[in-house]
């Protein structure tokens, strides 16, 4: 049998980990693809953290113990999370974005799997201290962000309806009051969506007074679960108080002066809890 | 300056074609990040090549021309797909997914970030021949496995809403019927959402009379736009003549058993055309 030369295995290493981030891979996983003992596996994964370190690809990390292993860890550092937020209010501060009552038409940046996937890293990345079991999201806008924040850190999705349909079985079902207008709206998921004693990430596109972020928080109480963390793209600067206390975003939207076509709409420096 | 290593370009150019599925590098882009002759690069490329090709990691395509560089492709052969495919049945035909009325649950499977990746993989892959601008699909459970097929085309993703939001800005309003209940619903989509003149794919997770499907080829004529391609996750095997002539379905399902708890379903040996 041919051995396997070094720069094949690094390929092979760095295409795996790179398509798993935060999946957990053996050494022995390795070393079964290679036939080659672990020692050389281990030196390889050293020279691709170095790799990736030094052109900023992400992280490769060691778990120890039983169940140890590598993982590689796509997330970003606060510059990295900087410079692609600066470039995102760049993208969004266009007149033509402005439509009638002043909102902002996003739906492009948010459905694009390249920008969708940036905003999924970024926000994962604000939370990488916190241990998460679900990524959780509500229909419809969200689902891209949240789906790629899940993919990232290497967790299930889980979207809340706003009505329950017959393939969702039996379904736990909650009014709400939106934060900013105080229309009654709903929330639906399925009793099979989130097993008890679970920690769960809110991510959603957008957050004005905060009323869904609440509401989500009240919801999964009923799945004896908690809200661990809640994530936006773009929060308002008004009203100043949110129904929710703590939360973090990528984005903060001031005015749309839609008479003079200028967005006011800034991304934090080192993005911080509100 | 020192002299960058064949393995650590391996390693730098695996990871950012992995991570950037169907985006064209110029041989120039990593020549500018290694300092390096076009040369250097292209024999790397060939090693890349072989690589993926030996260890069924997907594939690297070569464009020529003024345009011209490389890129990766994740697509999946024949074979994979049916391995794929199977592995889903499986995972699908199990007791506790059947749900009064003959329904299956599957949110937990089209909202993990793994297998819809993969089904996304999966479903771009019946259409490599298809030239493509957007992928398109309606609220809210086919969204994942379409953002995912996008994210593998490196193309836009549109999503039609039941109703439309301030958001949207102008919006194509449409009623059609559905194909199975013959219920009146809505498609709504905004004008901003697809340039004239587009091919664009439809992607969703169910198919049972193709009621959608038929609704979408008549709401994307609106914007002077063909849909050039139908795609889903799953069909019913009754009605055996949909509204639609011609889609790709990874997935056949033949009849739920709700009193013996059993799902007949299967997957197609080469997934074909119906």
């Amino acid at each position: 049998m041919k051995k396997v030369q070094k720069h094949e295995r690094i390929s092979v290493i760095t295409n795996i980990l790179t398509n798993n981030p935060n999946k957990i891979f053996t050494l022995a996983h390795f070393c079964d693809i290679f036939n080659c003992a672990k020692s050389t596996v281990s030196e390889d994964l050293d020279i691709i953290k170095d790799i990736f370190n030094q052109y900023e690809l992400g992280f490769i990390e060691t778990v120890s113990g039983a169940a140890g292993g590598v993982y590689f860890s796509p997330l970003m550092t606060n510059e990295q999370i900087q410079r692609f937020t600066g470039e995102l209010c760049e993208l969004i501060n266009t007149k033509s974005r402005i439509i009638p009552g002043g909102y902002i038409y996003m739906n492009d940046l948010l459905y694009s799997p390249t920008i969708s996937k940036n905003i999924g890293i970024a926000l994962a990345s604000l939370f990488k201290d916190t241990e998460i079991d679900y990524v959780i999201t509500v229909e419809t806008k969200g689902i891209p962000i949240a789906l790629m924040t899940a993919m990232v850190l290497n967790k299930p999705m889980v979207v809340v309806r706003n009505q329950s349909r017959l393939t969702d079985g039996t379904v736990i079902h909650m009014n709400y009051i939106t934060g900013s207008n105080h229309r009654i709206k709903t929330m639906c998921l399925s009793t099979k969506a989130i097993k008890k004693g679970s920690k769960v990430l809110f991510i959603d596109d957008f957050m004005k007074a905060g009323g869904t972020a609440k509401g989500i928080i009240d919801l999964i109480q009923e799945f004896e679960s908690e809200i661990v963390g809640v994530g936006v793209l773009m929060a308002t600067q008004k009203p100043e108080e949110k129904l929710v206390q703590d939360f973090k975003t990528l984005l903060w939207l001031d005015t749309v002066d839609e008479s003079n076509k200028v967005v006011d709409i800034y991304s934090v420096g080192t993005p911080s809890e509100h």
